[in-house]
């Protein structure tokens, strides 16, 4: 009656009960779910992400965890790790909620000079990475759909990626979890002292106009649910909405015991590609029309939690 | 320094200063701003939506206001209104929020057929009303840019719409904040008791499976913003944790001085095809690089409040 595994019931499996559904079944069989391809893969399709790529943002509700993208954001990878490590964000906060957006975090009195947080021995500009020349040497695996907004799209070095051959330009997605880097509208005044993550449809004509620093791979159910702000673009208007940011540490300067144990599937792994294909296709008593295709957003790259 | 008019800055006019900059002008002149082109548009050009296509769905932070498809699914949308001035979701409640994908509410004891709230006077199951045959007459505006998951994409009727010419059918997709009937595995189980509005990356896969029943014309922020739930596929692990829905009424059953003065821009009129190409090509000091392209699930269609 409440549909409870009905939306999105993929555990349910068709058993064919005549003749005639027998004949059919080869074609009718129900794609595997994730769980069931995530449960078959091999160690080996894992990666452990870098410790030094790795930032835990301590949020009242829990901890995100963000992957930095040096591959990608050489130079706001490295800013953000010593804004880090000098402790700029720790007592910072969500300063802004916009729904169907953003939520971006950094210092509520940034646009004060006098009262600003100083970025220590950060860069306060750094140039604009927005894409990088296409790494022949990446392992990008391209998605078989198109895409609105690029001539390719798939993935590569981990993130979901778009690129222009004729261009000889690729760059990271704004997808859902998508961690960019607010700026003036100079391109060169992002520092990474203050981000956002995409918490809606991908706003993807922020492609190439913003440098994607990283992306979430935990957490992501804290950020999107703040209250949205009362201001224009989503700002809080009463500083008492804010949520405080408690800490900001890199793994890597964490005791081993005090990481998080987690793996990231590779996304140039045969798993993938079968959660992919399984995500295109899906095939079960529920879904009895198969889209066929994929957006490059529509695709979560897994992580799992490791003993 | 905090970026608080950057990431979506687009106020800010480029006043070229030079002469070279001038000759320019024409290609760098910022494009207009969404804002700046309803200010400009004509009365004739907006709709009043009809009341007794708008369910007002009252939760503890605010009014939601959802209007109706007809057009689309005309009994789904006869049997809501049936169970709401029923009354049969008063007191019902937000069931489930998974992240990136929907909220849902309905019965929490909609699968206990004991404790199951009745449908009264509305059918428990119903046509699966998930594409229709494409209406000639209807005012399909098709955007240029093409889609991953449909031949063609556009807005008919006021919603956001995909179609496949070949098979002669459309269907509105499920982009942000469109409506859905949530059911069981069979495609005539759902009856418009428990709906879900779609809260992230457009899941594309669910057209032409579920029926888009509506879409909602405000309070979004409200049903993006709920913590999301602990069981599988979001649903609330704590009774506690759900969201009451204290009242649901149609506009058309409430005094003309109770109703929300609210009008819907025309997805066929000159000023939403502008929105659409300044959104499109978006040109500013911040912009420097317009994506020249747009997915349909990018595009919200403006509603204003009149006096």
């Amino acid at each position: 009656m409440l549909r409870r595994h009905g939306l999105v019931a993929a555990l349910v499996l068709a058993l064919p009960l005549c003749g005639a559904a027998l004949a059919d079944a080869p074609k009718a069989r129900p794609s595997p779910t994730a769980k069931e391809l995530l449960a078959k893969s091999s160690p080996g399709e894992w990666r452990t992400p870098d410790p030094a790529n790795l930032v835990y943002m301590q949020l009242p509700q829990g901890r995100v965890v963000i992957e930095l993208a040096p591959a990608w954001t050489p130079e706001h990878a490295a800013n953000i790790r010593t804004l880090v490590r000098e402790h700029y964000f720790d007592g910072l906060s969500v300063i802004r909620v916009q729904d169907n957006f953003v939520t971006q975090w950094g210092d509520p009195d940034g646009d004060d000079k006098a009262r600003a947080r100083k970025l220590g021995t950060a860069k306060e500009t750094l140039p604009p990475e927005f894409t990088r020349k296409i790494d022949a040497k990446s392992t990008f695996t391209r998605l078989p759909d198109g895409d609105v907004y690029a001539p390719e799209v798939g993935f590569a070095d981990g993130f979901a990626v778009a690129r222009d051959p004729k261009a000889g330009n690729e760059w990271p997605a704004h997808c859902y979890g998508a961690v960019g880097v607010a700026r003036d509208v100079g391109a060169e005044t992002g520092s990474g002292s203050s981000l956002y993550a995409i918490i809606g449809q991908a706003p993807r004509n922020l492609d190439r106009n913003l440098a994607v620093a990283g992306h979430v791979l935990e957490g992501m159910q804290y950020l999107s649910a703040y209250p949205r702000g009362g201001e224009p673009m989503g700002f809080y208007d009463k500083p008492a909405d804010r949520v405080t940011i408690s800490k900001v540490v890199l793994a890597a300067d964490l005791p081993a015991a005090e990481r998080e144990k987690i793996e990231v599937l590779k996304t140039d792994s045969k798993t993938f590609a079968a959660i992919v294909e399984a995500k295109r296709n899906r095939r079960d008593d529920f879904y009895t029309l198969p889209a066929g295709k994929i957006d490059v957003c529509n695709i979560s790259v897994p992580v799992r939690q490791v003993k």
